[in-house]
């Protein structure tokens, strides 16, 4: 008998993800999974990949969750808290969305609006003694797709004094299941494909996530719709400061991160080489001409950047190794 | 200490997808792979997905494969008989070319020249007796990607006596991994983006393996390069033989099999939902107009359709559960 | 001073063509463009392709269009019929839509539900005698993107005894923009791209229409949604009648039509090289195996398939050679 | 009779679109296409989408073309000096390579290597005062792609004093056209659908194009290889040097500039919108973070990036209205 897992808001596309590695994991039990509209469909009518899985949803109630031993929330942006705080205190919690994510509670009400719900233990185990905070955690609030791209390319380099804080230039491309899944009219197929989109140019709400975990003290944060369903490619640049290798400086951060891979010198990072699985791909170079660092990551918004840091959080927070039930491996071509 | 595999010609589009399913296999052991121009390359300067998996392609002889238990070949066609004929008798083969898919040697020198190889048992552990066949064997020709969509489309109707086999008419689009990795113009991406473009139409080479493995007398295939990596659609369409439903026959036929999903009346197969698992999707009608049956089937080319299947033949071969290593989710969207 | 054109429902695809050949139309002025929920905003806030077209959408009044030479009517099916009651008998009209196409009121009842509209000239160029008959009309329904493409296919064919009626198969894929605008879940980029899904399968709306306009009499038809904005490309196999060669056929039967292009014998016809233009690429041959005719047609749905073979049809109402303002040349790549 | 018209290395992508264009333009005729290995195909079987224009490639030689009014090179970096260098003087030219377009002799053999070729005038009919110089010249090097789409967005910033020049950052995306029609593994359609790549990260070789044309003097630039065949999205970032709203400089400094649109506030540039036009499309805002200017530009790589952009230079050098056989509008969806 494993652990007992339950998923909330399992109808999007980061919770199909949970679902697809929860139904591959070898220790944990996947036993609830929730939806709004489409509580009492069968999963694999909203998930058709996973056809063939005797599942069919909830409604998305604290009675489903409670007989669990863990829930992800997978639920929109400020609808996590509500829920949460019903789950009983021996639940633990990881939390796919935004609400708990911020210490800063002004910058929660500028970007997002309403009453800021609180900080959890922030789920991005490669951050220095993360993994044991994480561990001893009931609350997890996992990281966001574009904050922990960006964090694994940058938080090293501010860290070790090797990049200066306060001019970080970011432009991220991200495929568009990071958009979610509500059907809108910008998001339609034909809109999409041949397309590249910017959008929230000049101030997205990731950014105080960016900065509060990457330490940075300015930040130019440019989003980009790209045409394809998955993958992040971040572009992340800074002043130096000092004349470090930022490569090297990546390298020994990582050493450690199995998920993390800087790439042997002269590779650089491409979206498609990390999708579906839990890996992050990283490389540095010091540009010729203008003496800024440039730090690319790529990484899958939904594996890394969602469901599988959510599960990574989650064998932590179980004492198993962090690798189980994942995959560092990405499917391509 | 596991079973010992090695993979020759693992540098193309099926050998990668190969090398990652063995990589997460829990029994095999992945002892060498191989490439032609690529040999003494790491594996993951090559497939950037498979990053962290620290191997190195050996030159492609028989002396680098002879020490395996097991061998896929995933050469071009024309080149495995060569090979194969140079391994022990003792080491299992699998291989994924055309060299010895087919009985009919008239139809292999029409359809492919050369002189024939010679017959293997075939690799398709859905027909009817072939698991204990592919038990048994030490030399498995495992299917072909357009063969294996069309025969576990249409092969039950045709065994039931619920279609007829004189005049059955395919159209089948494949994503392009299916033309394979060389550098051709045609399949660049600017070609192949936005593009639907049929090949080899009238005469393609793998309508005489259809015919051997679905008993169809006659048949008009159509190929079609899709713009998509993976993925391939079969409408299968043939005149009934008897007022028989045509989902219930096929219900029926893979009752048993844990990777051919049957799906609920109503949905219809799509290519995304079998993206990198090693299932086939199918559905089944009758046209209101013409009365035709309209069977449509989906898998992923590499998967269920090349490296998929191969490991769920060796899996056989070695009296292992043949989901063994394999997952019948796909990774989407 | 032109000609003065109005088009009703200019917001989604179809429209947003037609928009785009009127503003570069030497003969037509374009007066008035219309639309429901997006009345009163730019058009190029709707379609931001044609930025710096200085119009304003309008709601879709007869009003609005009855001081236009001629209205196109690009409305959701069923909707056409009623605005076009209420415009003038010397207002000249196209069609876009489905109401006035079939000659059935049966098959219309069967396949769309409702009271039968009427029946109107019937918009296809390149049938035998019907450029004189548009050229006479007042009301033109013009043809559907799935009917023209087959009908292209098909119909010399059959009339010239070539091909059997009584049994024809169509696999036809279509880019996505032919299922329109409206925000769908399943329309969503990271559901369509990489991925094929039949649609329909069994009995689609349009086989009574393709029906009329080919002669043939047994129909199985199958449409496929592809991964790529724009295209159709249908592959249509019929039995022969004659031991005739159907290139020579279809090449005769489109010597004097601008549009329409027999391919040179060996090259086959793929969407990418016909989209943005007016223009339809053939190729037929003779199955090797099955003797059954294969004839490919691609086409780009927005262009001959609606808005491009719509501005011929006004053309030819209007006595001006059919080419003017359309263009026979593809963008690619 | 019109204006005569040769295009030299016409069977890559940048030349088929020119021949597009040159096919429907009013003034000019196209009197010689040529080629290198593709010498002697008739032009529309290496660019399906010209099926019907009736026109051989010749081989590329000065004879060949001397012929001309005005001669395009749309060779690969490196050869159009040589021939230019044999054409008659009366004979204008304009270069769609790199080879005249730098004023610094060191910037090119520091980033192409081999000998100068000397220096055009640049042709960026939007830079002030360039139309002039471009009307008067016999000689005119047409701007890079990624040159025209940074210039366009930046030079009038610099220019005004509203942008510092010392530490600009860009990141650019471009579909996989830019990358050029030749056979190369990397730009396969499996690779490259699905993925984004950063390139020659930290050492481009168009940097010393962008700076010379926008007046940048410290300048990172990092290009990314998009899904999708055509367009360019450029983030351009730089410093502000005065409290000036960035949008109101640009939408003084492209007032008459017909293909140059910026956008109303609030709408984005996208890449869709561009495509098959000769527009640009620019947006600016100051990032409330940073207090950044961030400007994004799109346009079509083959349209105002490469081919347009050479008809509209040969346009002002014959003293036609630079719009003439040009279209503002994209094609889309």
């Amino acid at each position: 008998m494993g652990i007992r897992i339950a998923v909330a808001g399992a109808s999007g596309y980061a919770g199909g993800e949970l679902l697809r590695l929860l139904a591959g994991h070898p220790e944990f039990d996947l036993v609830a999974a929730t939806a709004h509209s489409q509580a009492g469909q069968r999963v694999d009518a909203v998930h058709p990949q996973l056809t063939g899985l005797d599942l069919t949803f909830a409604q998305t109630t604290a009675d489903v969750l409670a007989d669990a031993d863990l829930v992800f929330l997978a639920l929109p942006h400020g609808e996590s808290a509500a829920l949460a705080a019903q789950l009983p205190a021996g639940v633990r919690v990881v939390d796919l969305g935004a609400d708990h994510r911020l210490a800063d509670s002004a910058a929660w009400a500028s970007y997002y609006g309403g009453p800021h719900a609180g900080t959890w233990t922030y789920g991005l185990p490669e951050l220095p003694g993360q993994r044991e905070r994480i561990a001893a955690a009931t609350r997890v609030a996992s990281t966001g797709c574009y904050a922990a791209t960006v964090t694994l390319a940058l938080a090293p380099l501010i860290a070790a004094g090797a990049a200066q804080p306060t001019d970080v230039v970011v432009v991220a491309a991200s495929g568009t299941s990071g958009a979610g899944r509500a059907a809108k009219a910008h998001l339609l197929g034909s809109e999409v494909m041949g397309d590249l989109s910017p959008y929230k140019v000049g101030a997205h709400q990731h950014v105080p996530e960016i900065k509060q975990a990457t330490g940075a003290t300015g930040l130019s944060f440019t989003p980009v719709l790209a045409p394809m369903p998955r993958g992040i490619l971040a572009t992340v640049t800074a002043l130096p400061a000092a004349d470090t290798d930022p490569r090297a400086v990546l390298a020994q951060a990582y050493a450690d991160s199995p998920f993390v891979h800087v790439l042997p010198e002269g590779r650089w990072p491409h979206t498609a080489a990390t999708l579906g699985g839990n890996s992050c791909h990283l490389q540095a170079t010091v540009d010729a001409d203008s003496g800024r660092l440039i730090v690319v990551a790529a990484l899958d918004n939904l594996g890394k950047g969602a469901a599988g840091q959510a599960v990574q959080n989650a064998n932590l927070m179980f004492g198993l190794p962090e690798t189980t039930g994942l995959s560092t491996w990405g499917v391509a071509p």
